[in-house]
């Protein structure tokens, strides 16, 4: 079987669920038999118009569900779909994978999905190639605790020119994403600390101290980010900020404010800042701003980065930063944990960085999440004021208020979403106990294509206006 | 240069550490240049009679500290070593890489390393060319937060087979290696809990407990496992076992055992047990039995098992499986956290089992570590039951009891370090409080060539009786 005709529909559902959907009604119905070939990914998807990788999603979740398997070089075969066990597991299955492919909506402005069309998938396939070889067999041992070294020595130089941060690759310690990273400050930090939060932060890091044991605090903010006054109130010991693009609200700290919080910590000899630079890469207006880490003189700054905005969430690659003191404390305690990042991956991704491909990627990215915020921009002047647009001097999205518009939030987000359009309500992000709720909506843009972003933001405007 | 003739001795110094020392100490002597190259990796491997690997390390070590960089495409050049601030990190390097690489001893029969010559790298890096071809573009976005469900439904299919456990995909999290999913499962369980473990036991487990603030209670064993009557004197509400072979006293407990054990926990509603699982894949002797989780009716086996033996311990893939009642907690209230496993590399690891790699290595390890088991005990033999060998029915080490020579183990590994020759000492393992010391030490020969065990027994030999 080469061909499979089917009736697509340009509607709301995305071409690889109904191409799934048919599949597996015809499966069902033992209108495709067990044991019969499907046609290659690739001839479906010369014959449907398609590109290749929306019949692998349908592919893969029909292999996942037990419908049909792969046989290597040979392509794949319908199951037998009678074995009740098998059909037993697969209505969860079905659930998350709807939620591991999530493309529910025509146009979601996901706020954590990344552009994945312009990586140089060639360059990091080489290079992939190259560490698996087997003269390097000895990655394939345990390796260091806090991660390769010429990986820390890599972001260590990064991290100096790049943001003004002023470590030696010593302080760095490597870790599978912000949430491992934090349970590990946790520990050397110690239990039962009270720390204050930006109001509304990342919902994740909120989690993660709670499930730390953490009393969390949140603390208000004014345009130039979290109120000192409000963070003394508080009389945490510990403050989580996000200096360079504050998470949902998009304030840049000025200058200013950061050293009246590194006067905060200094005022407490066990005060400390956690700074997540989560989206620092991405930058639109204004100087830069060196990290809040370069200007730390006393040790009281841990700085946090990660590569999932900048390569790919999915390689799980974070890193921390400790001052002295606390790296004494790792170094005495918890040095035991085994590293949580594959050797491997290490020796990739600092091949990568070294040979310049990042760098390259990264100007590439830039200029291509520009074009995307401009147009995003350029789509709401055409809404004549009658919404206002902030946080758009850096990051990876925008908020858009609408107290000027005599309808919520959430019953516009809710609309929205009847036309396939999917945006995100800011007071999903605050922290109890909640202050005050804000009459704004956030619009993620690095993942849509920049027709995408002009269809979805004029389904918004004939929502609104029409 | 293509060229360099360094003065190779046959002695405890490996040769990599050599061409380093050599190169290192003409750099810093002006003999070799700054910007000069050096011979490629390739042509010095071929000049010096060696395997490329050899000079990797030893390049690799001079580029982490510093003394040369490395252009692409074009080849390894000497740095301008005047720069200070380069040669005060370099100390703190040096330390690291050794212990990064390991390989201080001509003779070490280390009980983490494991053979990785007969691994099939052309496989893998087939496998990954696929996985990261533009195709699939959607891997690199935010997986399920309890890991790939393909690679859930294939590791409880193996699982099924291999170890007789009874579960669903839905019950399995991958994490990236045990102690991370330790802390997962204590944020689960809950805090302040107190947990009994094995003693002497695996460390790396014990010290993640004590960091997550668990009260850790050491019970004795006797020959076929924990002692039931010492578990109920502990009132430990946590039990940490490892069943099939375990660390590092070898010991695999037989089914009466483990029943009074599932009976254990029966007896209190939140008891639970953590069964150990980690290198059951490996077993030489007896029929196989199944793991404590396929016997237990009741949830109350937590199941843990990793591919750091069977795979490569750097590729950090673990996983577990919790029972419904903790799972339902988890999902309720820990899902949020991303998951640590990168989902390239899952799928990467998903495909290598399912195309039947997974057990084509598998079938070869065993008989090679088989063979390599097979020669040390008898090497050993020839030691005329002046030591006792024991924990030689499976895993990847044996123990050596010297109660009956008239010397310390702690002098005797102590001697053996001398010659080159680096063994473990058993009371290493064991957990305070402290009962009693025995006179035993442990060898693992995963690692080690065939060359190299019997080389290294004679040395033995030759130190006890010599």
């Amino acid at each position: 079987m080469d061909e499979l005709t089917i009736n697509l529909k340009n509607n709301e559902v995305p071409y690889y669920e109904q191409i799934y959907d048919y599949i597996k009604s015809q499966i069902q119905a033992g209108k495709i038999k067990y044991k019969e070939k499907l046609p290659s990914t690739r001839k479906l998807a010369a014959y449907l118009c398609l590109s290749r990788s929306t019949i692998n999603m349908a592919y893969e979740q029909l292999l996942s569900e037990g419908y049909i398997e792969s046989r290597p070089n040979k392509g794949y075969f319908v199951c037998n779909v009678e074995d009740l066990f098998r059909l037993d597991i697969q209505n969860k299955s079905f659930y998350e994978l709807k939620e591991e492919i999530g493309a529910k909506y025509k146009y979601d402005f996901s706020l954590s999905r990344i552009d994945l069309e312009n990586f140089p998938y060639d360059k990091w396939r080489k290079i992939s190639k190259n560490i698996l070889s087997d003269d390097r067999k000895e990655l394939f041992q345990t390796g260091s605790s806090m991660g390769e070294f010429s990986l820390r020595e890599t972001i260590c130089n990064y991290l100096y020119r790049a943001r003004g941060v002023n470590c030696n690759p010593d302080q760095i310690i490597i870790g599978a994403g912000n949430e491992y990273l934090l349970i590990l400050l946790g520990q050397i930090i110690g239990k039962g600390k009270c720390i204050a939060m930006e109001n509304p932060t990342y919902t994740q890091a909120y989690n993660t101290f709670n499930s730390m044991g953490y009393k969390v605090k949140p603390v208000p903010m004014d345009k130039n980010g979290i109120r000192i006054d409000k963070l003394k109130e508080s009389l945490a010991q510990l403050v989580y900020v996000m200096p360079s693009h504050q998470f949902p609200l998009g304030i840049v700290m000025p200058i200013t404010r950061r050293m009246e919080l590194l006067n905060w910590a200094n005022d407490g000899e066990n005060r400390y800042i956690i700074e997540d630079d989560y989206d620092s890469e991405f930058r639109y207006k204004g100087k830069p701003i060196p990290a809040l880490q370069g200007f730390d003189t006393d040790s009281k700054v841990i700085y946090m980065g990660t590569f999932s905005k900048s390569i790919a969430p999915a390689i799980r690659i974070s890193y921390m930063v400790l001052p002295d003191k606390l790296l004494e404390k790792y170094k005495k305690a918890f040095s035991f944990y085994y590293s949580t990042v594959s050797r491997i991956d290490q020796q990739i991704l600092n091949t990568f960085i070294n040979e310049g491909h990042y760098e390259r990627h990264l100007n590439k990215m830039r200029s291509i999440y520009k074009n995307k915020h401009d147009i995003l921009i350029d789509e709401f002047k055409s809404f004549d004021s009658k919404v206002e647009v902030s946080g758009e001097n850096a990051g990876l999205h925008i908020l858009i208020n609408v107290d000027r518009l005599n309808i919520s939030v959430k019953k516009i987000i809710d609309k929205l979403m009847k036309k396939g359009v999917k945006v995100y309500n800011v007071n999903d992000y605050l922290i109890s106990p909640v202050e005050e709720e804000k009459n704004t909506f956030l619009i993620g843009y690095a993942a849509n294509s920049e027709n995408d972003i002009i269809e979805g933001i004029r389904i918004i405007k004939n929502t609104l206006f029409g």
